[in-house]
């Protein structure tokens, strides 16, 4: 099956955090299945960083290329789109077909670059009700998210407790923690570090790649376990059993990394990767609401909570926190620690640990 | 108590594991306390990826600059140089006294550069044990060492078993993991890719600082421990209580990492950490002598290993299979963990915790 992406244009101002606003915002977005006539069968996919709307099914263009969370999403599967209608929509600040730092500001007609305004994980959650409501929508039966989707669909569940029925955080946290900030920025430290970056303001033919491709390569060792660096790379060299005493790229784990950074600066935005990783960081749920207890009062919708053994930027810990306060306050939560050796990544590697618990989780008959 | 550098010119070329050979080696060194009339009272402590000779007292130049181990070592200390005669050398390769790829080489009167031959922990070994012999030492009382001075540590008492009389190694490894190794490979990368590095052969002028500062803040991380990161850091700002939305430095551990950062490029060569950081990468004493079993039965010195419980860079683990290992073999060694939260760095700063175990190691009277 082919995917297709519609865009969508919003009429009025979006009010951001920030205090600032967008005007002619975009939103890109993708859906799978039919919304029945109630409008209450549809679900809405919140992606990670460097996601985009194109979550399941054949890429419009290239049918080798399959959605990011292509294994979970689809007729029979996780989340079954013969019984649901899915929704996946691009983030505002990003690069991948909605309105970030590489549109026209149609105040200037030029790029924003810099000039957009910095914006958060609720402001893209505003932008996500403004689509629901175009189609028509009336209830969310489901918001879920991976990662720094999990922080938006949190998001949602706080501030649309009517709209959001169920609500399903996987690898996720309420908060960003000090080490993952850390390396978080130390990836926005070399971009803007980069020669070619010029205070946002950079040329198509000199792109801060070099920068915006240390932040992935810092960032992919963070998605992974010390267990599947050492199971897939361990300290293997790439060819020659012996070394060769030089300083070019012997290590097979030094070659994937460049690899994955020359693989991303092709598709992705250096002013996009600052916006989104700054809404990261941003993002804390205690600072916002005064604390964690009185962000998750406002929850109705009933929680799935998943965090994964061997993810150590988003650990385990910082999903029972939620799932305990959750409890405490007398929610309908579930929490589940999926056992898988592959880091932050494994929602994207072992899809099946994942879909065993949101498929029940999604298709059971309450009240 | 002032220290003294002292320099040493060795007569003869170096032979090193690659092959290739370095002529006019210089090794800068400092010593503490006297050597007995046995010339069998010395113990040598090998400094780890950005030390230097040293080690003790006041610097001789600056004499609120104390040495990067003083709380370890002086009268009645951990290395107590009231009885002992302590050496520390600056290891070849680096760039605070010793030769190294910004030392001018004697076959083209230039600075060496990337054609500074690779050098290899066995290699920084061998120039300490030139040292040893020029001081007309018979025999090392013991060999000291944290990180990869840890690494030189063992390396010596494999290579040099009738030698080394104690062996002392503290937060280190066999061979670095996979994920370390990614860490290091990242560093690297971000210090080729600085436009100002040129091949190796950057002006005094337009230094490599961004690449290396990234490297060093990148390092940073892992020598600490999530849990000092959020103790000393958390999620602070540095000022404001409110976000300011921009991409300023807005958190204290963003400022202090950048401030880490610049500090290290104004003492450090970008070269020197190349070379530095691949003798790290390569140390495998797996893959040298066929096995870690074949290289430990060579050992004939008693060993204490320590490790530390929130260090993840050399996971306890890495140093229990050591201290297992020869455990099987029947050699005589003592294990301990310390239970310190600062994670690597912890042997800099709760140095109490290590010498109260060092120091009757080092002092027992045996046979």
């Amino acid at each position: 099956m082919k995917s297709k992406t519609y865009k969508l244009k919003l009429d009025n101002e979006l009010l951001l955090e920030s205090g600032e606003s967008l005007s002619d915002v975009q939103i890109a977005y993708q859906t799978y299945g039919v919304l029945n006539e109630n409008a209450d069968n549809a679900i809405l996919v919140c992606h990670a960083l460097s996601g985009d709307a194109h979550l399941a099914f054949e890429h419009e263009k290239d049918k080798t290329k399959l959605g990011w969370w292509n294994d979970m999403v689809g007729p029979g599967k996780g989340i079954d789109t013969n019984k649901f209608f899915v929704i996946c929509s691009n983030t505002i600040g990003s690069c991948l077909g909605s309105t970030g730092p590489q549109s026209i500001n149609p105040k200037t007609d030029k790029e924003y670059g810099l000039s957009f305004p910095i914006i958060t994980i609720k402001d893209m959650v505003n932008a996500q009700k403004k689509l629901c409501e175009h189609l028509n929508i009336s209830q969310l039966h489901a918001v879920i998210g991976p990662s720094m989707g999990g922080m938006q669909a949190i998001q949602w569940a706080i501030e649309y407790p009517s709209y959001v029925k169920r609500c399903t955080l996987v690898a996720t946290a309420s908060k960003l923690s000090p080490q993952s900030m850390a390396f978080a920025a130390v990836g926005r430290h070399s971009i803007k570090t980069d020669i070619n970056w010029n205070q946002g303001n950079y040329e198509k033919e000199n792109l801060p790649e070099t920068g915006l491709g240390i932040a992935r390569m810092i960032g992919h060792i963070t998605y992974l376990s010390e267990e599947s660096i050492t199971r897939k790379f361990g300290r293997k060299l790439q060819e020659k059993k012996d070394y060769e005493y030089s300083f070019d790229t012997e290590f097979q784990i030094e070659s994937y990394l460049q690899y994955q950074g020359k693989k991303f600066v092709k598709r992705f935005d250096a002013n996009s990767y600052l916006y989104l990783s700054k809404a990261l960081s941003y993002f804390d749920l205690d600072k916002s609401y005064g604390s964690l207890e009185k962000a998750l009062k406002k929850i109705k919708s009933e929680t799935l909570i998943i965090s994964i053994t061997s993810d150590w930027l988003y650990p385990t810990e910082q999903s029972k926190e939620i799932a305990h306060m959750l409890m405490k306050q007398n929610k309908r939560v579930s929490f589940c620690e999926v056992d898988s050796p592959y880091g932050h990544d494994s929602f994207l590697i072992e899809v099946e640990k994942f879909s065993k618990v949101i498929k029940p989780f999604l298709e059971k008959v309450n009240d």
